[in-house]
């Protein structure tokens, strides 16, 4: 339909990278994101009065019909489409727009599903581009892939440390208080609002022998809490040091090479 | 009405960098600034003698004509007043007295607005001039600039997150928590109390799907409230390297400009 | 009875290191580990119907059958059979069976102990073994090494902090709420609620000499709390930057050792 | 009465640096210490039967009375008497035993002082003295003279935050709540306990402002709490790094030296 050249034209609007004409769309798309997420919101509020319900659905509307419209030119600027589609930012933009188009297929077929409807606020997702080209993200990145199998680790001696917890505290506690820990699942529900520093104090430890023992397992757990800020920390501040000794490998290059030249 | 030189002089005092009287000045100041602070946090306590309340406001007009009478000079002996008036100092001295004369306006139209006043307790604010010109402040202030857009995007992710969490623990809860979890809304207190670990125990999920919910957004979440406590450490960290190669390459920079002299 | 090399080879099998046979082997344990975990944690669930009941101790006798068979030929298989069985992952492999057998002769005996039962969970420290050849264990240890002192010192503050949290707040709180605060030990109760910031909200002062007591105990309790955090990352970072200092230390040396040949 | 060389070996036992008596001496009192805390934390138990309270009286005295005698030998053998009184460790060691000898001569007066005896569990601080000589300590009190100027601006701008976070929800939430938040002292309490996330529920924002405030407060707060362990954490890593840098620079000067010899 259109040439080649209005397409990537189009292309590099969408993407935002440029100033100008695309500078704006972006933050248009933005607006509009931060504007439904507030609608949406609202929306879920009980008694709102009939006719705030009535403007939140059209705007809802003309905001999706508008992402739709954005999600069609972008499979259509494509050069790969199928790629588009199933990358990263092709599911984020295709899960702010199907709830819409779900719910209303489920209502047209009677079925009235608003948790379905509350699924339209992960749009918040798209959010992250604004992210998408800073060089903060990458250094996270890195940081994450050298901390990766560390964290792996981390996440299975807590899911130890959360069972050996449940376990011990309904040997404890069970007898005392059968309902807030009736079985292990439920210790582990206590397990984890402990270990995590929540204490919403819906359960909690009555007995001696109960309490004993979450004062060993809070000694031991707030340590393997302590551990994952500590290699993100750690992983960062390596990041940090690559980047600067890179820099300065780059200047002593230089300046070698300029002394070769002169010589 | 005075002379430049004297004008130059108590420019010096109010500034309170120098010895002498300067000094007394800055002190007096500081000891009326907390004076002030615990007769205003006293004043609000229901039920305190009227004797008592009747020597607080006396004692809170003295306070407020003498920081008034110091904003004065300081605009007076400033080199170019508008820019102090609107310089971030100019503005505490400013709140620090403000919220005085507009309840007393209002007081004089009839007008009881207790909550104005509490905003006198903002005075503790100039406070912070008493670490203005610390080395550890610009420490601080360079770490800050250096995890600037680190924190931002942290910011940022972390508003999703919580979107995400209400989102999701709305689906899970509200069916059976309609008052609790009544909208996104209210699901957002929760996903804020719960991801911060504050934890107060008004809200908190029941079902077994909510728990299972919150154990995942708790294991993502901590990551992402334990990486600002990265991003600070990692920065300050490196500021105190910057300081400490600053301080080398100036020891091996007289080194070798003593040896050049020898030879 | 089995030929030595037929002996080396099942050990090869169970230990699995090696791919082929032991790596299915490896994972089928592993896979009846997450199966025995989850049947366990279920059966601790009231109310669940008789057959179902049934169905999970069929399974658990048949599962802790083949843990038996497995442990009976890690001992048989093992150079020095009294070092494997007093081992760590000797103790952990003991672990996983001996409630069975425990609880099963405690039942011919007519003693019915759930508690004993429920330390079959702790079958799930065998997880361990799932990081036992991974290069970031080996990191951890060498970090936990590091900061082993100040980690034990850590504690002996938290512990004499904790004592002397308890002491003043049983001194303020104990004549305002008898119940709460009844002696020491309640108190330090309360101590380990707050200083890990889990906050229950089960027991709190009441009083403003409490509350003032629970100010200072928190500013200088909390970074107490934060010296391991402190700690774990400050020892990862030296094992991570030791390892990289080896690395271009090897590298130097090759270098020099090349330059050498060359000269 | 005793020859100076007696007294001198008398300080070694005491002092308990030296292998032998002297390491047996600090055991028995270090074990004295444990059972005393251990006597008087059970003491403060309400319907203990009389005659565990009279054991416990008398082996409270025994205690006592051992401690006087090794406080006493100490003066004695102190060479500057009034100095060692006056040291860290010798207010320690009165404190262990003075409220003792107050809540006696209280009692002999007619006064019960509960709360003074209390007190008596102050002498767990001389546990201290088992980190006395260590490494480690010296590390952390080199850290924390590093970071001592920052922990002090930390803690000013913690109290500056908790006065701004009181005022502010004090405004939003009185109307609302005029028992929970009376007052701004009131207020304080709940900023104090939100802002360290313990949370423990006793007072909490209802209204949609005084939410959306504790929001701001918690997004701020919580980097405000993070710093300090980010300052400790990064003074610990300053300590090691000169630490291993002053080996280092001793083995290149030690080389030099060799280097230098040979030529």
């Amino acid at each position: 339909m259109i040439s080649a050249e209005a397409k990537a034209r189009l292309k590099t609007y969408l993407d935002g990278r440029e100033s100008g004409p695309g500078r704006i769309v972006d933050w248009i798309l933005i607006g509009l994101i931060v504007y439904s997420i507030i609608t949406l919101t609202i929306d879920t509020i009980p008694g709102i009065p009939p006719e705030a319900t009535r403007f939140l659905r059209i705007s809802e509307i003309v905001v999706t019909l508008i992402f739709t419209l954005e999600y069609g030119l972008r499979v259509y600027v494509a050069p790969q489409r199928l790629r588009y589609i199933f990358s990263f930012w092709g599911l984020i933009d295709l899960i702010a727009i199907a709830p819409f188009y779900i719910t209303l297929g489920l209502g047209l077929a009677g079925i009235d599903m608003r948790g379905v409807r509350a699924f339209r606020l992960l749009r918040i997702l798209r959010l992250l581009k604004l992210a998408r080209y800073s060089r903060t993200l990458a250094r996270f990145h890195r940081a994450f892939q050298l901390a990766r199998e560390e964290l792996a680790i981390y996440l299975l001696l807590t899911l130890i440390l959360l069972f050996v917890a449940a376990t011990g505290i309904y040997y404890f506690e069970n007898p005392a208080q059968p309902e807030a820990f009736a079985s292990i699942p439920h210790s582990l529900w206590w397990a984890m609002v402990t270990l995590t520093t929540v204490g919403y104090g819906d359960v909690y430890p009555i007995t001696a022998g109960g309490r004993i023992f979450t004062f060993f397992v809070l000694m031991v757990g707030l340590g393997i809490v302590a551990v994952p800020t500590g290699l993100i920390s750690s992983a960062l501040s390596q990041v940090r040091r690559e980047e600067s000794d890179a820099r300065l490998a780059q200047l002593v290059a230089e300046e070698n090479a300029e002394g070769k030249g002169d010589g």
